[in-house]
Formats: structure tokens, C-alpha cells, sequence
């Protein structure tokens, strides 16, 4: 490829990105779009002058620059922070690498042979690369010093990041001290007995064991068919008031819809407005539409303190370790009630068969690659379909194939594997949605990982030959004679799938499509509630293969870091701009996805040098592969030290702050009043929408006999659910009753629309 | 080789090996060996007739057989019945494996090919192996399916073994409900202060955080290098003390020594009993030898029940890792001083270079096992040595040569591993005796199933070939090829090195020719004093290693079975004898080795089979090698099991038995007891000889005084050691001091010989 190609794709993209920032900015300003651009803020934006609406402006890129981190944090939670620092982290250490590479190395490479250099867009971008540098250089010290130095600052960048968002973290865990879930422990494995529940099993073992700190305890249930099909039945009641709902004046007024196909109004229902609907039909709300549901060998267990929640929840309770396993529970709106009644005892092969499901998908996902590795290289295109020789012979569309089709193809197809992950961590039976993701987000890391950069790399040198992982030790020389090959379509790469993945962010692209569908072809008036939360699974293993491209690349073929740099920047303004104003924080990890970032970055560092030893060897340098071993070693050791210094910090909390936060509680006397609101902050109820439909959730009543007659009514609220009348009914009675349910429903639905 | 000489190999060492056990069965007999034989039961042998004791008798062999596994438990200790279930389940699977292999597969094997066979003695051992089968023999499926059969029986013995081991552990914590560890965790890396000392800064962390449990500290003290000094010189003055005390008549008598070598009798000492000594000499007993010593930042702290204990020691204390560690400490007896005052921060460190270290010197082994293995192939060595030709051209000595010597040569090498094992072990800074014997264990089992089983393997059959890691895809294809090939210096592995270390073993060779040395050369009277504890980290990878030889070959070269099962009978025998008679228990795990080797068996049966799978392909046998991938997952499936099941109990202790005990002694008032006796437990003290020289020691009268005066001087008895009149003193009135005690000593030395 030559520099002219590169310049036209860069052309291409950059005129791509303005149009999309500006449309952005456009866009935003448009009154229907608030939900899409603002879903988690809804900034009531006061109407602008139609001129105004319609030019572009670059305030909003000022705006997101100058959130603060606290604002992030009390907004869009540690997570996003920590992703935050992630691009801060990446653009300090790229920044540092630019520097040193394009003026320290480019020109070392370009002039690195007594060659006839052509003008330079015509030049080739191998000319550089290392590949350029004479063997046995001896310029090749430089890059050796410069590899010293780029590790040396990312690893000091890094430990001040570690320590950084180790403080965040705990400075976290003292801010929500009225998280209840730091009082609870979630239970499970729970022996089965025939002469006892699992509620007083729970019971009588806390009391035993756990007597001074034991508060009480919830069962989890599990919700049957029958209690599905009501509370379908339930939910379609809750879409009809909820079309009156969003009547915004509430009084009693026709609404007419229009068929989106032919528009003849329908003016079949009339909405009353909730307290009217409600004083005719009280009965609905209240009505115990509760069947018999069967218990879970699950329990929420509650504490007096934090700090005994902490301790049963790390000690190894009895003497068989898949009976009454003890975890901290999550918080109930990262509650993933669907896998909380999977029996414990599947949960290791369900592990296992997840693992070995993600890697055969990540090895069935090469063909694509494969082929998509195939359309970079003309010749074999060629070779392979001879009938294309005619379309390539021209010149722009030969340079449009190199440079820019072969990405778009694999980023169409990397756009499956973010759910099918997803798919995978959720069989794999996490309790909670931010575990699921942050699984997740590890699967699809690894998979980045392998699938763009290694069999990229492996097969695009070797293309023809796929099993290139049959010898390891050969893998450090094959990258090394690939890599500065290959920096090309990484150049590239980075130019199409990172800065138009980021254009797509920010256009909320399936967002703004659906907005205008639901508004003009469906017709529905009124904004959807669909608010997302951030995709970690997706984004993250994005930023971290862009760094690995910029480690790996950053010696050897050092063209690619003001690309890569320009992308790190326009991350950071685009994410946090969606996360002050987009995306919605339901749950957090509490700084979790840090581990995985650091761990990538310190993978990428290793393989770097690792590459650097090849080549360098290649190059037959003794004394610059020599020096780069105790580089290696070096790393390897801090990396030992960060996991011995900090890593704990990400897997438990430290009793003594723990126990400090209860003694404040304690001196303060909020302790009662965190006690009182512990019972119903688990509470499986169906009313809130965000559930799973197919969740363990308890009639509505429950929640609400919660929150207004407190504690006394709040012990154990589950247990009146197992309605005595219903339990001996057969099937075909339950039945009936279903039916009539519906049939009440549909009796409301007709006094709607009287 | 031909099944000539390895019957001419197996007879000479059964030969000596029938030898050995009717020298050692009259040995044993004779009342100058006790100590050697009785180490630990120290059996008053009444005198037998001469000619009894010069009869080998099978007594013992009876007598070892009928010991109990509670015998073994009560006088050796948990780890001891580990390692007899070890031998056990050995002999177990591979009765069953011998059973199999022998009546099924050894016949299919030799009547593999159409071939002319030879009378059995002169027929080649290849014959019985599966390299005999011919390709795509139908015959294969035999091979699968005794594959199978071993490899479920083996899953389910070694399931059967593991919960048995688990609940003797679980049984052995509740036994040893007076140990004191059990209440003691031991704190590292408490943070250095400049207003407040050690002590204090223990004292007020676990007042203010653990105030409902604790109880008191103790903080550990560093003996300084003058300390050290003065306490050689009092063990010079011991060691005076102590040849009256061998004395069994306690009254005043000359001693004579006679020089070994000229024989004149030196009466120039006479000692005096113990009273009338101490009454002399009242001083040096009491005597304040203490100097000023330096605080750790380690401390034990004591706790008022178990769990609490447990408690504190596995949750993060604070929120710096390295600051405040705690673990459950070791018992007293367990201590490694030395590496206690070792900075807490250093270890990781220490961890990575030990590790980097052993590693290294596995690799540099590996030039010794080369030239042994060219030894073993006569055509190499006859190349390589051309003067040799004539002297390997008879019948006896090539036989001797492939046969016997490439063993031995292995063995003696093998020797030097355990030692300098052990010393990076220590090295690494364990603080306690059992666990770096079980690093140590870990070590020596890497290194011995690399060098003796790997390398033999693959460089046996590419012996030029240094490199044999290079392609870890090619391992399971070198493997099958050369493992039938190798069966043979296999089998002569475990007819030399198995039974030779057996009968050694049980002569023990080493003590028997000290002590004739000390008898009749030194010519001392008593017996010495040292009795060693059991060398698992030599013994069980040797154990294993037979394992891994029999599971490995059990399909593939059946005839290594019987040997190995002999083996395995004699090590059963042998070893409880030891157990009982010989070696005495100073420390024990607790059942941790079993850990070691489970994984072991579990990576032995995974590699079986994945050599098998193979084997069955180089065969083109593809219905074989495909009903050997599912067994492969079922196998990994259950290890998987197992860690979850059952491991867990092998890092921590349930709270449930721990609180049960707890209040099984508050209920029987023993916890005041076992509270008093804690201060004493851990107080450190010169006088037990076993503790290391460079350990941390204080005056031997702080025990004294623990003991008499009880709880109210104990508290922290270690803080009056740093005597202040020695603080201010320079260096050289140090000096002065020490030479005046060395005099004092002399002096006394002279009052003795008065």
C-alpha cells in the first residue's frame, strides 16, 4: 500500500467523521431526538429559532470536556470512570509514544537503507517500517531505548491509574453507604430436608452459627408457568394504562391512532385518566391474581453489620463446600433473577461448557476473517477470481478494496459476536447483569484479540495455511516479520472501524432509526422508555485492541500512532458525552473492569517487547535483543508487584473501612433505618419493567405493602404468596382461572375504551 | 533389549533386594542399631539369644501390615496416612490396570503381527508392546475400552480417596482442638511507625477493630548477630552439660574418652549430676545473657476463640494489602524462625526468583540425563566411544549396561536434587518447616517427572535432538512413538531405582553407617540424638512418578506392571514400618500433600490418554482415538468436580466445626486453659536444639519463667529482653562483654573437669 492510498482512506474517513459530528450536532438540537441524544439526562431544551436548529456547532465537544470526574462518577458510576481513565491512560502513553516515534524512529526507518527514495505519496508505507532498517544496523540502539522508554512510562502510567481508581474504588464503597446490599448476603446451595422449608433451614442455621450479627433472611422464588402466563396477562393490562399514562394533560379525551399503511383513524379506545380508571376498577390492582410458587434453595441473608455480611460471605461455611455457598449479594437492580433458582451444583459445568462453547466459536469465526484477509491482498484476489482482474485493473477501485472493504466486512461481522457472547455468559448462570457483562466483555475481548489481531497477523503473512498455532515458539518470529507488514490494515483499521465505530456511537445510529420509526411510521406519540445502559462488552475489548495495535506497532511500523492517537481523542469526547447524557446506570461493577484493562494493557506491553526480541534478532542485533530480556523480566515483575499491591483491593473490601462505615452508622443512629429498609429492598417484584418477564418476581402487591406499612408486614413478604385456596387446585381449574383472569382484563380494556 | 536381560535385571535386584530385607530384619535386632531402626518408639528390645538375632525373620513384614491407618494417624501424623492412601489407591488401580493389561492386552500385543516368534527369553520386550499391533488392527477397540475401565476405576478410587482424606482432616482438626495455632494468626508487614513501637501499634490496630475477640500479642523479635554469638557459646556449654545428662546412673563418675585413632584414654572431664552442677554454679542458668534485639514488623496475635482467629486471617485487613497481613499461624513446633523477620514485602519477590531459579536448574540438569540416556543405547555409545567397542562386544556386559547401569548413574545424580530444592525453598521464605517441604515437594515432583519422564522420553528418541519443546503439538505424537520404545528403561527404572530406594530406604543406610561411625570409630557412648522427620519431598515424587510410569505404559507396554506393582507392595510395607519405628513427626500439614497428588494422578490418567490418543491415531485407528476425545472431558469434568467438592477444604477451615468446637469448650470451661497456654506457645526460645541456629531466639528464662510463674509474667515476656543497660553500649564494650562471657563459659568448663 502506498502513502497515497492511506491518505485517501484517511481522506475519506475524516470527511465521514466531520459529516457525522456535525449531523450529531445537528441532530441533538432536534426537539424529537431529546430520548436518543439525552435518555439519560432529558434536558428539557428550550426551543431554539429553526435557523439555529439547523447549523452545526462544536459546543457540545467543549461541554463534554469539561465534565469533571466527580460528575462522571456521581452520574454515570465508577465504571464509566474507569473507562474514562482507560482512554485518559491511553492518550497520555500514546501521546509519549508519538512523540518518540515519529521523531525518533520514522525517520531512522525511512532513511534506514541506501535506497532511491520516491516522492513521498507514492512512497511505500513498508519504507516506514523496521523492515526498512538494514540488518545489523547500528541504529538499531534507538529503538531499542525508545522500547525502554515507552514501557518504562506505561508502566508508571498505569501503577498511578492503578492507584488511582484503587482510591476511587474504595472512596466509592464509603460514598454509597446505603447500599443495601453490602448488608446482605446472597445464600445458596441451601440442603433440601423433608422436614423442614428452605426458609426455616435458613434460619435456624444463621441463628446457630451467626447469632450476633444475624438479622433475617429472604427466600427466593421461583416463579411458575402459571404465574407467568398472569403476569403476561398483568403486563398487557400495564400497556393499555400506560397509553394514558403519556396523555400529558390527563383528562378524559379521545385518542385517535392512525394506521401507519393506510391512515384511517382508529378511534377505538377513550383513556380516563388513573384515578378515575382506578376508583372503577380498585379490584385490579389489588386483586390477588397470586398463584403457588415453588421455593428456591436460595436465600438473601441480612446483617446487623457490613462487616459480619463481608465475613460470612468469605468463610468457608461447612464442610461441603456446594452447600450454603455465601456471596455478597448484588444490588437489586443488578439482580439477574432468571439464573438465581439454577441449583448451585450445575453452576461448574455450566462454566465449562460456556468456556468451551466461546472457543469453538472463536475458531468457526476464522472462515470470514479468513476470506475478509483474502480481499487485502490483490494478488490472491485476483489469483482466486480471475474474472475480477478487469473491476481491479482501474485505479481507484483497487485502492478503495486495499484500503478500506476489507474492515468494513470484518466489522460487519464482529457486530454478531458481542451478542452471541452474551448469549454465552448468560447460560453461564451469573446472578447478577454486571457480572453477565463483564463476562462478557472478557469473551469478547479474547476474542477481539484473537480473531483481528493474531489470525490478522498469522494468516495474512501465511495465508494459506491455517493452523499456525502449531508451534509457539515460532509465533514471536512470525509476528515479528508480520507485524510490519500487516501495520497497514491496521492503519487502516483503526481508520475505518475505530473512528467510524465512534461516529455510529455517537449518531446512535439504531437509536435515531428506531426514534424515527416509532415516531413517523408507527405513529406513536410520546418518546420510548427505552433507555440503554452502557455497552462495557463492546467498547471496552474495542479500546483495548486499539491499544494493542498501538503497543505492537508503536516501534515497528510507527505510522500508525497519530491515527491512533486522533481515535483516542475523539473517544474521549465522544464517550463522555454518552455518558452524561445517554446512557443510563442501572448497575456498576465497582471499578471491575479495571483488572481487565490493566491486564490487557500489561499483555500488550509483553508482546510487544516479546516482537521487539524477534525482530531485533531478526535484524541480527545481539545487543538490542539482548537489552530487551530484562526489559521483559522487569515488566513481568511489576506486573507481579501490581497484582500483589492492588489486585486485592478489586476482589473484597477491607474490613477496616467496612468496620469504620458501621460505627459511623452506628454513632450517628442510622443503623435502624438502614435495618428497616434492608426486608424490602429484595423484594421479587414484577412491576418494575426492567425485570426479565421470565424473572422470579412476587405479585405487585408485595412492594407495595412494603413501602407503606414497614417493617412489621415487611418479614418475609414472600410467604403469603403461597395462597392456601389455590395449592390443591388441579390443572384444569388453574386454567379456568387464567382464562377468567384474561377475561377481567379484557372486561377493563373494553371499559377503557367506553 | 530382550526379555533375557530384563529377567537378568530383575533377578539381580531381587537378589538384593531379598538381601537387604534379611540384613535389615537382623540389623534390626541388634540392640547398638535402636535408635537407627526405633528412632521414634525407641523400643526397649529385650536381649535375644545370639543366634535369634542373627536369623532374618519375615516378622516385621507382619507386623507393618497390621498397623492400623488410626495407629499411623496417632503416632505420624495426617500426612503419614496420606501418604499410606497414596500407596493404597497405587495399589488399587494398578491390580486392576496389571489384571487387565496383562490377561488382555499383553497377548494382543505379542500375537499382533504375523510374525515368527521366537522363544519367550530371546523374544525383544517390543513385542509385548502395542507397537506390535499392526495398523488399523480391528483389535484396537480393546485398547479403548481397558483404557476406559482404568481410567473410571481410577476417577473413582481416587474420589473415594480424596473424601476419605478430606473428612481424617476435618476429623483431625476436631481432634487437635488444644493446638494453639488454632487461635493464633500471625500479622506481617505491620507498618513501621516513628511515634508508637510495634507492640503497640499491634496493640491498638486489633483493640480498635477485632476488640470483642482479641487477646493479647506477642511480637516477634530479631536476634541480633552478638545474640547470636552468645547463644553459640551457650550451646557450647549445653553440649557440656549434656554428656551428663546421657549419664544414666546420675552419679559422680569419669567419664573416659578414648581417642579414635591413637587410642589413649583422655580422662580429663568429670561431670557432676545436675544438681549438684546447678547448685555450683547457679549463675549461668539465670545468667542475663540477653542483649538488646531488634522488634519485627511480625507479631502473633492471639484470639479468644478459633473462629475469630479464622476470621481475621482471611479477610483483607486494610486497604494496602502489604500492610497487616494475616495468616493462621504455624504450630510452635512448625516455626521456621528465620524467615519470620524477613520483610514481608521481599517475598514475592524471592517467590518469582526461586521459582526462576529451580527452573533454571532443571534445565542445566538435563546435560547429565543426556549423556545417561546415550548410555542406555548401545549403537550411540559405541559410535561415540569407538575404544569401547571391545569392552561392550561380550554377552554379559551390554546386558549389564542397557539393563542396570543407566539407572544407577540417574540415580546418584538424582540425589543432589532434593537438597538444593530444598534450599530455594527456603530461599523463597516460607515461615513455617512443613510448607517449605512441601514447596520443596513440589519442586523436586516438576523436576523429577520433567527429567526423568519427559526428557528420557523425547530424548530417547531424539537424542541429538535438544530442543524437543519447540512444537508442544508434536509432544503427544514424539511421545507415542517413543513410549512403547522406551518401556524398557522403564521397566529396569523401577526394578533399580524403585527397589533399591526401597530396601535403602529401609536400611537406612546413611543412619546405620553414622552410627557404626559414632560406635566404633568415635567411639561415643549413646545413641545420637538426631531422628529425622519423613522426607516427603523426596519420597512422594517418587511415588508419583511410579504412578505416572504405570498409568502412561499401563495400555501401551503392559509389562512394566507386575514390577511396578511389587513395588508398590514393598513400598506399602516398607514405608509403614518406617512411619511407625523410624522417623518421628515434629510437624505435619494437616493432609496437605494430598493435594499435590491428586493433581499428579489426574495429570498421569489426562496424559495416558492423550498419548493414547496418539497412539490409536498413528494406528489409523479412528474409532478408538474418537471415543478416547469424550473420555479425555470426562476426566477433566471430574477434576473439575473434585476442586469444587472437595479442595476448598483443603485451604481453609469450615466455620461451622470451628464455632462447634468453640463452644464444646466454653461449655466444658476449657477455654480459660487453652487461653492461658497461649501466651507460652509461641514464646521464643533457644533451648529446643531443633530450631536453627539463626533462628530468632530469646533468653532461654523466659520459658522457664512462662512455665512456673503462669499467665501474669507471661504477658509479652519477650519485652523485657531488650535490656536497657546493654542499649547505649558501642560495639567494642559488646565485644568485651562477649569475650568476658566465653571466659565465664571456659570457667565453668574447668569447674567441670575439676
Amino acid at each position: 500500500m502506498k502513502v497515497g492510498a492511506l491518505l485517501t482512506s484517511a481522506g475519506i474517513n475524516i470527511g465521514l467523521c466531520v459529516l457525522f459530528l456535525s449531523l450529531y450536532s445537528i441532530l441533538r438540537k432536534q426537539p424529537q431526538n431529546v430520548k436518543v441524544y439525552f435518555g439519560r439526562s432529558i434536558s428539557r431544551t428550550h426551543r431554539r429559532p429553526l435557523l439555529e436548529r439547523f447549523v452545526p456547532s462544536p459546543s457540545w465537544i467543549m461541554r463534554s470536556l469539561q465534565y469533571t470526574e466527580d460528575e462522571i462518577l456521581n452520574t454515570a458510576g465508577l465504571d464509566a470512570v474507569v473507562f474514562n481513565r482507560v482512554l485518559v491512560f491511553s492518550i497520555r502513553i500514546f501521546s509519549v509514544a508519538a512523540i518518540l516515534c515519529v521523531f525518533g524512529i520514522l525517520p531512522l526507518n525511512y532513511f534506514g537503507q541506501d535506497m532511491h527514495h520516491v516522492l513521498i505519496p507514492s512512497a511505500s508505507l513498508e519504507t516506514f517500517t523496521i523492515e526498512n532498517v538494514q540488518e545489523r544496523s547500528r541504529w538499531l540502539w534507538v529503538h531499542c531505548v525508545v522500547l525502554y522508554i515507552i514501557s518504562g512510562v506505561a508502566c508508571f502510567l498505569l501503577y498511578l491509574e492503578y492507584k488511582h481508581i484503587a482510591r476511587l474504588r474504595l472512596h466509592h464503597l464509603v460514598q454509597t453507604n446505603d447500599y443495601p446490599s453490602r448488608f446482605t448476603v446472597l445464600v445458596r446451595g441451601i440442603p433440601k430436608s423433608s422436614h423442614e422449608s428452605f426458609s426455616s433451614a435458613v434460619d435456624s442455621f444463621f441463628t446457630k452459627y451467626h447469632a450476633p450479627s444475624y438479622l433475617s433472611h429472604l427466600v427466593v422464588h421461583k416463579v411458575g408457568k402459571l404465574q407467568k402466563i398472569v403476569m403476561g396477562a398483568k403486563k398487557a393490562y400495564r400497556k393499555f394504562r400506560h397509553f394514558k399514562g403519556t396523555d400529558v394533560d390527563q383528562t378524559c379525551r379521545s385518542v385517535t391512532y392512525q394506521c401507519c399503511l393506510c391512515g384511517v383513524s382508529s378511534n377505538s379506545f377513550q383513556l380516563l385518566p388513573i384515578e378515575e380508571q382506578e376508583r372503577e376498577n380498585p379490584s385490579v390492582k389489588d386483586s390477588n391474581l397470586n398463584l403457588p410458587d415453588e421455593e428456591c434453595a436460595s436465600a438473601f441473608v441480612f446483617f446487623k453489620t457490613r462487616y459480619a455480611a463481608l465475613i460470612v460471605s468469605e468463610i468457608l461455611q461447612t464442610s461441603n463446600p456446594m452447600k450454603w455457598v455465601t456471596s455478597l449479594a448484588p444490588e437489586r437492580d443488578d439482580m439477574y433473577w432468571s439464573n438465581l433458582w439454577l441449583p448451585y451444583k450445575q453452576l461448574w459445568i455450566r462454566h465449562i461448557a460456556t468456556l468451551l462453547g466461546s472457543i469453538v466459536f472463536m475458531f468457526i469465526f476464522l472462515a470470514p476473517v479468513t476470506f475478509i484477509q483474502g480481499l487485502s491482498q490483490l494478488e490472491t484476489l485476483q489469483q482466486r477470481f480471475p474474472f475480477l482482474k478487469g473491476i481491479l485493473k482501474g485505479n481507484y477501485i483497487p485502492k478503495l478494496v486495499t484500503g478500506y472493504l476489507p474492515s468494513v466486512i470484518l466489522q460487519i461481522f464482529l457486530y454478531t459476536v458481542p451478542p452471541i457472547m452474551m448469549l454465552f455468559s448468560t447460560l453461564e448462570g451469573p446472578i447478577s447483569h454486571s457480572e453477565r457483562k463483564k463476562s462478557a466483555c472478557c469473551k469478547v475481548l479474547f476474542f477481539t484479540i484473537w480473531n483481528v489481531f493474531f489470525f490478522n497477523v498469522l494468516s495474512g503473512s501465511v495465508i494459506n495455511q491455517l493452523n499456525a498455532l502449531s508451534s509457539p515458539k515460532e509465533i514471536p518470529m512470525q509476528l515479528a516479520k508480520a507485524i510490519p507488514l500487516q501495520a497497514t490494515f491496521f492503519t487502516t483499521y483503526v481508520l475505518t472501524s475505530g473512528w467510524a465505530s465512534l461516529s455510529s456511537e455517537l449518531m446512535q445510529l439504531f437509536a435515531l432509526i428506531w426514534n424515527f420509526v416509532r415516531k413517523y411510521v408507527l405513529r406513536k406519540k410520546g418518546d420510548s422508555d427505552l433507555i440503554f445502559s452502557f455497552p462495557y462488552h463492546t467498547e471496552l475489548p474495542k479500546v483495548m485492541l486499539f491499544g494493542l495495535l498501538g503497543f505492537t506497532c508503536s516501534v515497528l511500523a510507527p505510522l500508525i500512532l497519530p491515527f491512533l492517537l486522533i481515535y483516542f481523542f475523539l473517544a474521549y469526547v465522544v464517550y463522555r458525552n454518552q455518558f452524561i447524557n445517554v446512557y443510563w446506570t442501572r448497575y456498576d461493577t465497582g471499578g471491575l473492569y479495571w483488572p481487565i484493562a490493566y491486564n490487557t494493557t500489561i499483555f500488550s506491553i509483553v508482546l510487544t517487547q516479546i516482537i521487539c526480541l524477534a525482530v531485533f534478532g531478526l535484524k541480527k542485533s545481539p545487543v538490542a535483543s539482548g537489552f530487551t530480556i530484562p526489559l521483559i523480566i522487569l515488566t513481568l515483575l511489576f506486573n507481579q508487584y501490581c497484582r500483589k499491591r492492588l489486585l486485592p483491593l478489586f476482589r473484597t473490601f477491607p474490613a477496616q473501612v467496612l468496620i469504620d462505615m458501621d460505627r459511623e452508622d452506628q454513632r450517628l443512629g442510622r443503623m435502624d433505618d438502614i435495618h428497616r429498609g434492608l426486608q424490602c429492598a429484595y423484594c421479587q417484584s414484577p412491576d418494575t419493567d426492567d425485570i426479565p418477564l421470565e424473572g422470579i418476581q412476587t405479585s405487585s402487591t408485595d412492594e407495595d405493602k412494603c413501602s407503606s406499612s414497614g417493617e412489621s408486614s415487611c418479614k418475609e413478604p414472600v410467604s403469603d404468596l403461597s395462597h392456601p385456596t389455590l395449592k390443591g387446585l388441579p390443572v384444569d381449574r388453574l386454567r379456568t382461572a387464567v382464562r377468567s383472569l384474561a377475561f377481567m382484563i379484557r372486561l377493563q380494556k373494553r371499559g377503557l375504551s367506553a
